[in-house]
């Protein structure tokens, strides 16, 4: 019964990671490897959630540029619980400067010796996704279909579950059960700040919060061959989701020209522009927010650029063993392993 | 500043209700025009998130065959937090039996004084839903998108958002800026009780918790037009997914045959049985559980059977004045007006 309660008290994030990869990655140290973590962003502000050994509880975080984690749970920083990284974004800005003024004055651990989570571990609803907002990924995924489909003149809007939330140096579980064409998606992240509802276009950037890296990891057999051409069941497979390694508040950066890479087994599989987005931030929260209360802490994935396996000749999909690894200048860089379960 | 705190402390579906359909409607009574609430169901035990009156806070209960509500927060049920319904959910049998304990032997106000939510008021991610779930409603929707389309070999499956989640006798908005084509599609929804991922079809209904009513209330131009192929978007208005009155633990009714009907201001629009279902409860628990973990709480519209708006010859949709029922035998009915925003 103690066991059970203890799952259900779990996040849903952990649940899943802990569950399908073992409690060996559960309990594993911030990097994985021990490797260092390379803090791209400069003197940007650095929002992570992490663990600071194994057995304590989650908490909000800001990483210093010389590698320190400031514990928000030991810095004043009024009107947040420094345990809900949402409760931070839902505080405005005050709370975010006074994030500011403790990583600048505060102490904490090295980034390599604590465990990084995702830095909304338990998102409250599942994460916004946008299709083919690339136009060349657009056109690899045509000739890889063999189907004729007119751009369209609207996002395409899909859902991964909450589930797929994964750490940015967590392994990604595989089943081969489930899948055996998992594809990589790297993508740029959008993190709401302010609530809106119809909200115009010129004035949707005062609603970001801020930027991180997602990987929209894939399991292409799924999305395309058996559930009738609905793209939420192969975009939601436990685990499939990596996310970090930190939130970059959007007033320490301009994300409309970030080069994204996705390298596999350090071989690079993307590499593209923020600027090649069809549909700008602005123009996605507009479109996505019509009817449907955009809400703090909500997650938009923006799309992905060209290079992902399915539309490769013959098409590579990802292996236990194999590490995918997604990077955006600015923001930072997530490494996950490919593990088969059990583990 | 206490405004905007006070709106990001409601939950998802207060919030949209509230800022949709104004402050007279989330303060309405408990059914809208004060009119008798019929119980369906006898002697099952019906379990409803409420508030006793004005101004007080949402809890849990159990609605007694006399229409009286006893207040879980009042009663002695150990180990469950008597304002959350997914943690009676968790907390298993003896909780249950505790609840039937308490219902048998607490009193409690009738049921037309207090204001029913939504069983979940907010699901901790979207809604699960199945698509052309029973043959003669994908037929109709064949035969008005004119395409031809195999019918599925696995259940096609999509999500609402949190923000469409409504309480079963709340208005539900209409903004014709965002969609003049808004269609009715009774559903059965299950509840997921207990955790499981592969779950395989024999021992899948051993993850029910229990049955309640959903109307997966559609924006069609959205669905059909606007998004790529791609149903999300159209399913997600906020409001749009009144559910309730109240859910019915599995144990207290079997599901397999019970009549679904929605009335549109009276006229019968859909009036069929979930034993036309094509996948049945279990297959698509096994099916949606594929790699992607089900948790206590969380919510499975099953699909709807044929009759809807936009498959009439003319097409009908919903109009702001509008009264939608949504009934289904053995558990009860919604009872929601269109209206028009602002109110």
């Amino acid at each position: 019964m103690s066991t059970r309660r203890d799952f259900l008290h779990l996040t849903a994030a952990a649940t899943a990671v802990g569950a399908l990869a073992g409690q060996a990655a559960a309990q594993a140290p911030a990097s994985g490897s021990g490797r260092p973590i390379p803090l791209a962003g400069g003197d940007a502000l650095r929002l992570v959630t992490f663990i600071p050994s194994a057995g304590s509880s989650p908490r909000v975080g800001a990483v210093r540029t010389d590698g320190r984690v400031v514990d928000l749970t030991s810095a004043s920083v009024p009107d947040i619980d420094p345990t809900r990284m949402i409760s931070l974004i839902e505080a405005g800005p005050k709370a975010l400067d006074a994030v500011r003024r403790a990583a600048a004055t505060s102490d904490g651990p090295q980034i390599e010796t604590v465990r990084l989570l995702a830095p909304i571990p338990a998102p409250t609803r599942n994460i916004y996704a946008v299709g083919w907002n690339y136009l060349e990924h657009f056109a690899e995924g045509q000739a890889a279909r063999d189907t004729k489909t007119e751009y369209p003149a609207h996002p395409v809007f899909f859902t991964k579950g909450v589930n797929t939330v994964n750490g940015p140096y967590d392994p990604i579980p595989y089943d081969p059960e489930v899948s055996t064409a998992i594809d990589w998606e790297a993508e740029l992240a959008v993190i709401i700040g302010t609530p809106g509802r119809n909200i115009p276009e010129a004035e949707a950037m005062s609603h970001v919060f801020g930027y991180t890296v997602i990987n929209d990891t894939t399991a292409r057999d799924m999305q395309h061959k058996l559930h009738g051409g609905q793209w939420f069941k192969g975009k939601s497979v436990d685990g499939h989701g990596p996310i970090g390694p930190w939130i970059v508040p959007a007033e320490d950066l301009d994300a409309t020209d970030l080069r994204l890479t996705t390298r596999v087994n350090g071989v690079v599989k993307q590499d593209a522009s923020t600027k090649q987005m069809y549909f700008k931030v602005g123009r996605i929260i507009a479109e996505l927010s019509r009817g449907l209360t955009l809400m703090p802490g909500d997650i938009i994935a923006t799309g992905t650029p060209p290079g992902v396996g399915n539309a490769r000749k013959p098409p590579e999909y990802l292996k236990p063993g194999d590490v995918m690894e997604t990077e955006i200048a600015g923001i930072g860089t997530l490494r996950n392993l490919i593990q088969a379960i059990p583990a």
